[in-house]
């Protein structure tokens, strides 16, 4: 007995020395490591830790400020005039927890106990994500969910459980389909806008406009053999997607005819050479309109522009690191420029912005690019706070699904949250941030596993181990948060399933079919 | 461009085809699969999904429903005459994803859309579980966080910052300690106990009595060389141990002395020579109090019970799994025991209720012990919210750290949350479940990754993939999740650092030094 206990005891102690060798050191003697690298990296450094923390009444005091702040919290029953909505795409609970600890130690400061913008939020839930046909989801299926308000099958978008993958004549059923929350905004008067750092096209921006039983017909080159209008051709001429006041992302090419090269040298893929944007253009000829391709174009924009039509790279917008000289404009500065045409409204607006490449990135397993990424989706969400009064816009933050990314192992306060500092039994270091599969599997090297250590952990397009090869990393299936503020937030605490967000939203501003806060 | 797009498109075609082949099939054809099992093994199956989930009016209807039952919530501002805190030891949101659909198909019924107990408390929060000096925290540091108030040191309990693991002389010192909302508790007139299926020296159950710069000194045959009590010594002598209502858990080794044996034939490892469970009872000798071990014993208790101390096992109590023969009491009769003894108060009750299996069973990358046990925690709960009444009762879930397990892949619905299914690029299937560290790693045999599914998967002991080799797995730093309900539960909403949680525990309850509901 005491022979097995002696053993579990320096099993225990063992394992913490190797896990974390300078636990017994204080953190604030921690030191900092200097590294040359391009300005635009803006790499994490391991920090400093505040020495008040190793006090008892630090922790007591914060505590005690936290609770006089918090008891008179009150709930806000107002009606929403404006709503808008923010998605970080594939951002799991474990993302928001790494890129808090990334963007405090970008400024150089405490990353673990730094705040992100949506850490500031009033209310939290979570948000059950699985769709009518699949355990783990997709973002259309989702899409389908947080903005339209069903369940329905992978892929599909705007339809319910009855179209299966691919199937367009089903999709074309009226009864099949189901509008979203922008379409019910407009509807009650109100201006709609969309924001994504993707292609205009792809499945979560594409779930407040488009119909489809799949969510790769963005653009018609792809469907010219079916009935199926495109996504594309619907953002353009759908019943939803004309009547935009703003659509800012990327994708050009879907909208332009094949062969045709635009001012920027963008070519076109549309089978049925039409050209879309300047289709749009005429649809609004006679209204303030405004079509913006670059970012100082959307920075000059007159204040008069009631329609704004905006795409910045003929596929997905760059990656915010790969904008080394900033040539497209940032999600934050996409979502003012939103909140500026659509605020002009009386009645009140309806806004989606998706931050949609944190997701790209952890398909790719490169980890720093899906933090960047987070970030910018933070400072977006933290410009419509200021832009905004509480008091009549509600603001709701979520996720579509998770992602495989996990911040494991025991690593010490402060640690770079990019770095390596883990050693596994087998005496091969390992990072803080791995994903369970995608590209970054690596394998073994003369019956030894990969030294990921090897690396260069500033490239940002390092990719991050796994222990599944996929050339593309999958979702995962956990719940993902839900943060809001303003009229009606306080309804999205506890569990939800995610198909019950819009609704919640539709309720806070007296749009839709259902039971509204205006019935109240 | 075109070719590019096409490439693009087959990818993600083919991609979702190799990972979701039944993905086109409605859901309600799967096939169910029959295996003969082990009664206790209680294998989930994989079961059919309601066909009308597959119809807009069901999502429409919940979504309607949910609306109308939340949208007159309120804030519960009475005074928590009694608190109890349940602590899921590293359950993470993944697992608690993981539990729900496991929890369902257990039952054969619907996985994904079931819910476990927590999902019916009304509010949620999260809950930030760095320490002070440790960016992935262990058990010790956050149960001093989250029952003591502050952050902490890594492997310390009862401490503050200034405490080095291992420094027993500063752990002396009065400046340096923290009472937990146990000691209160006690200090209001209030009963206190605390459960857990660890030993109930382990870290978690010791935050709400010991005071220790190392976890590990569970008894004196590792502090014997020390000036620094054990952890069980100071459940029956120390300042809050000794005025324990309840006491129930395993780990009574550390309570006998070396070499004798007990009446089941446990052998103690104290070097002292004392036997403190006889110390227990002569101290209790003028009360009524019971001394059980086994779960006929508890089960049969006299309603006259005051003082009730339950020693189940040598060491950590059997995973609920292995108790063939249900010789051990649940986690949920055991939180029935106590809430009876503790109910008898007048000023009411601290109880504290681990589910502390959760995390040894990651630990082994066992998934389905993992999830067993989470569904045992959920029954816990669920007896505990039936026992008592939320207008004067705060029930508090949360976890003290998350770890690595996953649920990735693009399973179809209604899969077995345990099964293979998902085929990656080089053709060998992985489980839905798996883990970045721990005992499960297999590398590759003759250059080929190991294929997991040759494996019987209804084995409880078959270790589940992992990236990194580790004879134990590491925790993992993402937030987790708080639920709670009852007075002043609202508190717990948005993202809080683990250390606030008891000090709204005690300002719901009127205890400690702090402000109070009973300042208001």
């Amino acid at each position: 007995m005491i022979a097995a206990k002696l053993v579990l005891l320096l099993t225990a102690i063992t394992c913490s020395v190797i896990a974390m060798p300078d636990r017994n050191i204080p953190a604030q003697n921690f030191a900092q490591t200097e590294r040359v690298m391009h300005p635009n990296l803006q790499r994490a450094n391991a920090i400093n830790v505040n020495a008040d923390e190793f006090e008892t009444s630090y922790w007591q005091n914060q505590a005690q400020e936290t609770i006089l702040n918090k008891k008179d919290m009150t709930f806000n029953k107002n009606v929403a005039k404006n709503v808008i909505m923010f998605l970080g795409d594939g951002m799991s609970v474990a993302t928001i927890k790494s890129a808090r600890v990334f963007a405090g130690q970008l400024n150089g400061e405490d990353g673990e106990g730094n705040k992100l913008a949506m850490e500031y939020f009033p209310y939290s839930g979570f948000s059950k994500t699985y769709c009518a046909n699949a355990q783990v989801a997709d973002s259309a299926c989702t899409a389908t969910a947080y903005l339209r308000g069903i369940k329905a099958n992978y892929a599909t978008i705007g339809v319910n459980g009855q179209v299966a993958r691919g199937d367009c004549a089903a999709s074309l059923l009226d009864e099949n389909r189901v509008d979203s929350i922008a379409t019910w905004s407009q509807a009650a008067g109100k201006r709609t806008g969309i924001v994504t750092t993707t292609t205009i096209t792809h499945a979560s921006p594409a779930g407040t406009y488009a119909y489809t039983s799949e969510r790769n017909w963005e653009s018609d080159e792809v469907t010219f053999e079916t009935d199926c209008d495109d996504i594309a051709y619907q953002l353009i001429n759908g019943k939803t997607g004309q009547n935009f006041n703003v659509a800012l992302g990327g994708g050009r090419s879907n909208f332009l005819p094949n062969g045709y090269a635009d001012e920027e040298g963008v070519v076109g893929n549309r089978l049925d050479g039409r050209n879309l944007v300047d289709e749009w253009l005429s649809s609004k000829s006679e209204r303030n309109a405004a079509y913006v391709w670059n970012r100082t174009s959307l920075l000059e924009l007159q204040d008069d522009v009631d329609y704004l039509f905006g795409l910045f790279e003929d596929e997905h917008m760059k990656y915010y690191l790969d904008d080394v000289n900033h040539e497209e404009p940032t999600l934050e500065e996409m979502t003012e420029a939103a909140i500026k045409v659509l605020s002009k409204s009386e009645n009140g607006y309806f806004l989606f912005v998706e931050g949609g490449k944190i997701d790209l990135a952890h398909h790719s397993n490169l980890p720093r690019k899906a933090l960047m990424e987070t970030v910018e989706f933070s400072k977006a969400i933290q410009k419509a706070k200021d832009l905004t009064n509480e008091e009549d816009t509600l603001i709701v933050i979520t996720s579509d699904h998770a992602h495989s990314l996990t911040m494991s192992g025991s690593a010490a306060r402060g640690s770079d949250i990019l770095g390596i500092g883990i050693a596994a039994e087998d005496g091969i270091d390992y990072p803080a941030l791995t994903y369970i599969n995608g590209p970054g599997y690596r394998g073994e090297e003369d019956g030894q596993r990969y030294d990921f250590a090897q690396n260069d952990l500033t490239d940002k397009d390092l990719k991050y181990p796994s222990l599944v090869p996929m050339d593309s990393a999958t979702h995962s299936g956990e719940d993902v948060g839900i943060f809001a503020s303003g009229p009606w937030s306080h309804l999205f605490v506890g569990f939800n399933e995610q198909n019950v967000i819009p609704h919640i939203m539709a309720f806070a501003s007296c749009v839709g079919d259902g039971y509204t806060a205006c019935d109240e």
